[in-house]
């Protein structure tokens, strides 16, 4: 289904609309048979409102793909992660939980070595530790050029997240990377008109950063690779007609909202609770509230299941002073899988609930992987849960007599 | 799936096959945790067939999207209605069930004041009551040119659909409406080659009314606006290769199974026991019949849950009619959901069994919304319901070695 032709048949409604996503959600049993982590989890309120709710299993990106967060949550908010691939300069900025702009050109940095005639004796400057990484870093981002602004974000060793910011900064640069030692690293080229401001700007930048790290050893130059901007997208408000708002602590998903069009709220605090009571007080602002619960992934990605049910636990506790509010249409799931046997993301369908006065509720009092898989929305793309939510919102009309 | 991959795989058979429409079928429960309309009516003969049957719940559209009537039809009988959409006029004439034909140019008709120079003053004429726009009707369908045929069919106050009769109508067609008054009504222009002869007889039809409402006041001129064909779509016989046969009282469904190259029974009276009458009759002619139930969503739209569940148990009182003459596959579903609580049309999936000697039955002796969201032909879109029919009919063959 084209997105334009959900787009003409938006109208406006009274109705409000919010999206808990518990990050890294879907998980697996320690043990075969057993149960997972949000079958573990006691959640006597998600298992009240599964009662009254439609459920079923997403699939974020594609069968068999374990999406990172940039596309798992494109999948969620409603578009589909293939028709937008994030480039991997900004891959690699969301992967620091950097707050990603419109203006943003983001690219792999890297430190290498070069020798006095500047070619490149060690691409990689012996892989350097991250710690040096981050002092170095700290040099980079003294440098200033006119009024734009650089970023400069340690991963990991000798590779950190580098982004330009300002107007009018295209993505479609060469990358400095010749491949090989003995030759010098390369300019930065625009492959298009639109992208000759930000080459210009990306080859000043390798220029002082040169001069900043002169005497550095064994890291005395830098590469850029993979320049990208985050991918356009419809808003928010072109696409669905919502007043969006994002509660979310981290970065990476404020600025991922933001780039649909979202409002990213002040959050006072940093604990789930904290952001319950943002949603409280912006609640008459806006027609839909996402809201991104950061600990389920952390604690699945380190292998924590206990920690992981704790999580999730805690966000039922809080379910109450949603519903309190009592929304029109409540969507509960997460952007993708990640099982603490796993430690990691993966390709494992989502549970999801689906809330509303009009939704035709299955009556399975459980919100968990296996109750999720027996609900009447089926195994379906996540994009598709926006306009089923939508429609449950009374925000799209009737196509055709 | 392409339709031209399915319709190479098509061989002849000798099989049968049924499907029973109740349009609007889909409900929802009064009360939050009760029973649909399905679920609530006493179907004996249903249940017994549904425990022989594959169960599903189908998409007639897409995710969220509430179909009219057109497209719903569209898709359950097996073309993608995203591929097939119905311009406005055809879809303004099948809303006041005009069985539109492929020779036909529909439009939609509003009636408008003029003065003495032919300015417009009102484009709406004062929204004239539907009655006086009947009584209007009946001056214009006295105009005569050449061999064509026209209707004006009132639809509500000062709008009515219009159709045009006659071979070799195209519908690339401008509209009359200026969209402002103190300038004339405009003239209607040919946008290709194959629509200047409409585009004449529009014109000539704009001009006689224009005569015969001279002494009307306030509505003495008429506007059209979006012409539109009906889709042009491959035949049952050319896609499926079947002899197919359409038993519905209503003109619009009529005319849509006529559209895909069914051919429409005469039904000796209105009620749906005259329907299954009409299919006996025919049995031995045909291989496919589709029969239409309309009361269901007459009172899903009205609101009446009641008496949606007193249609569904008299087409369940009548089932054992059809079963009588052994018909190889049957489908039971709808074209769409019609919630009595929503009194509308609504984007719910709909109940679908699917009954045959070769189905893999599911073994769920119960024929509602929450028995099919657990059957084995899933959450499927409306037009993959005809290959599985079709398969079950034996008449795909293999593909491939």
């Amino acid at each position: 289904m084209d997105s334009r032709f959900l787009q003409d048949l938006i109208v406006p409604a009274q109705t409000k609309i919010a999206m808990i996503i518990m990050d890294g959600l879907g998980g697996l049993p320690l043990d075969p048979g057993g149960m997972t982590e949000l079958e573990t989890a006691r959640t006597p309120n998600l298992d009240a409102l599964a009662a009254r709710s439609a459920l079923g299993l997403t699939v974020p990106v594609g069968p068999g793909i374990t999406p990172g967060s940039g596309p798992g949550h494109l999948g969620i908010f409603g578009y589909d992660p293939l028709q937008y691939p994030i480039g991997r300069g900004a891959l690699e900025a969301l992967g620091v939980d950097f707050e990603l702009g419109p203006d943003d050109v983001a690219a792999r940095g890297n430190f290498c070595t070069v020798d006095a005639a500047g070619l490149l004796t060690d691409r990689r400057a012996g892989r350097i530790p991250t710690g040096a990484s981050q002092e170095l870093a700290k040099l980079l981002q003294t440098i200033k050029i006119d009024s734009f602004r650089f970023f400069v974000e340690p991963v990991k060793e000798h590779r950190f997240a580098f982004v330009m910011r300002g107007a009018g900064l295209g993505d479609a640069l060469t990358e400095t990377d010749p491949q090989r030692t003995g030759v010098p690293p390369l300019p930065v080229r625009a492959l298009e008109p639109g992208s000759e401001k930000a080459a210009w700007l990306a080859n000043q930048f390798v220029q002082e950063a040169r001069g900043k790290l002169a005497d550095q050893r064994p890291a005395n130059m830098i590469m850029l690779r993979g320049f990208a901007k985050f991918p356009a997208l419809p808003t928010y408000s072109e696409r669905f007609g919502l007043r969006a708002a994002a509660i979310a602590v981290n970065g990476m998903y404020r600025g991922v909202a933001k780039l649909v069009g979202m409002t990213a709220l002040k959050v006072d605090g940093t604990t789930i609770a904290d952001e319950f009571a943002a949603l409280e007080k912006s609640w008459n602002d806006y027609d839909f509230f996402y809201l991104h619960v950061k600990q389920t992934d952390t604690a699945g990605e380190s292998g924590d299941f206990s920690l992981k049910v704790s999580v999730i636990e805690q966000v039922d506790a809080l379910m109450p002073r949603l519903l309190a509010l009592e929304p029109d249409v409540v969507i509960v799931g997460g952007d993708h899988s990640s099982p603490a046997v796993l430690k990691s993301h993966s390709w494992h369908p989502v549970p999801a609930l689906l809330y509303g006065k009009h939704v035709r509720a299955d009556g399975i009092a459980q919100f968990g992987e296996r109750a999720c898989a027996r609900g009447s929305l089926g195994i379906l793309p996540a994009k598709d849960v926006m306009p089923i939510a939508l429609a449950n919102a009374q925000r799209i009309v009737k196509w055709g007599a």
